[in-house]
């Protein structure tokens, strides 16, 4: 049987190239064949997947220059099904792409927000009066950059090549450190592994309603990787706290620590744990 | 003498909102006149007021539903000079700002990455079909809106007024009660108040990292009402920490928290203490 993955589109996208990645380590380590399916947004990506649209989706959650992807984080709070299956880490290379001759020609720069985040210096610096345009991903722009030699797209190389479209330049990002870490979901139990993620939400007001949850993962030496923070959008001051810890749910020492802190939340959610797939 | 306020523009945004309510207050209080200066970015709202061409900056740190505004925190972060005076609370109502006759002959809808999430579920639910563009600003497409019977913006109902543009459906947030808080920022020294917010690196990887500096304030009474993770741009995994506390950096219990505070960071900034001012 083939397994589809969505992933966010059109083709082209960093999404997508997540998803290849992990469809040919599939293919490699267990011999089995995917197909992927693009959607036009992340929370529809996710959707289809706790749908039963499709077997696996494949999703942005954080970038080392822009952060966490508020609409993975917020979806995954909101549908409550998924379950993590890996993480894999893939570096950003980002690229001006353009048919016009030059940098000058360019009065419009279109791209996903977090992507023109990434490249806001070399930006200012280069095309300081060029109006930036946010898209949904970073190609779904590129069909009207033939037409339009006035246009320009911040967008992979590997984008250039599939939409035939010029370089002008490339590497752009403000850092040259630049990774995306992707998440593996589905409405399957997650397999285990080096890394658990999970949310919870507090009590209004923080003293100690932070202090405690950070204390009982401390207390039993395990590390946190990650905590970030959105609001429950109720109101102004009362949030959600998404962590990511360096240990496995099933572990029983794990397991006494995340049974402490349902004390603590309001409401807890564990997205299950897994294991981060190194991509070259 | 004038006092100067730059603010993300053009005329009719959130932002000018929160700066004309800050100049109201100024001038009811304490006599002072006012001018605004309006700015591309929220990067050069708060650059012009650290380069002096301006005395005050006003910009947007956290909205109730969208969380926080992390080119306001990274521009902070990144300037080092800046010192908030008071915090204000502004009510949030979006529109949907149109010339065309009805919801359905539109096409594109215009706005700021915040205001096109903050109505998510709007438009999924009334306009599913429609292309949606995020811009600097949420007045900055409106200009176009006459000319263009197909294209719709999501503004505020006084941005409906000033650009004289019939407004199709109002309120369109996905959720009633939606607010915004604004820094009012200035080189000037912090005045003190009920509020400190302050920022800190701590060094890679969080298991006593973060514990510390929450048990410093939890130990002293010290009530935090956010906390709020960046990347530090260097390594996926590498974190700042944005932290507001229910304390006045003055008195000598918190100024002992902040020096102890020292002790856990790399590098530690206080952006001063401050009064948050109602505004109805």
């Amino acid at each position: 049987m083939s397994i589809s993955i969505s992933h966010l589109g059109p083709t082209g996208t960093y999404a997508e190239a997540a998803a290849l990645a992990y469809a040919n380590w599939l293919s490699l380590e267990k011999g089995q064949k995917c197909f992927l399916c693009p959607y036009p947004s992340i929370a529809q990506t996710l959707q289809a997947t706790a749908d039963g649209q499709a077997h696996l989706a494949v999703v942005p959650v954080e970038n080392s220059l822009e952060g966490s992807v508020s609409m993975t984080l917020d979806t995954l709070w909101r549908l409550d099904t998924l379950q993590i299956q890996q993480a894999l880490v893939l570096p950003i290379c980002h690229a001006m792409l353009s048919s016009a001759d030059n940098l000058e020609a360019i009065r419009t720069v279109y791209s996903h927000p977090q992507a023109l985040a990434q490249c806001q210096g070399w930006l200012d610096k280069f095309m300081p009066s060029v109006q930036q345009v946010s898209m949904n991903s970073t190609t779904e722009a590129l069909k009207y950059l033939e037409e339009d030699g006035t246009a320009g797209a911040i967008a992979s190389g590997r984008a250039a090549e599939i939409y035939n479209l010029p370089i002008l330049a490339c590497p752009i990002n403000d850092f040259s450190s630049n990774y995306t870490r992707f998440w593996v979901l589905s409405l399957q139990p997650s397999p285990g592994g080096s890394h658990t993620s999970l949310a919870f939400s507090a009590p209004a007001n923080l003293p100690g309603a932070l202090v405690k949850p950070l204390q009982l993962f401390a207390k039993r030496n395990i590390n946190l990787s990650r905590i970030e923070s959105r609001p429950t959008k109720r109101s102004l001051g009362e949030y959600l706290f998404f962590i990511d810890i360096e240990a496995d749910a099933t572990q029983p020492f794990v397991k006494a620590a995340l049974d402490e802190l349902i004390t603590y939340s309001e409401t807890l959610k564990i997205f299950g744990s897994y294991s981060v797939l190194p991509i070259e």
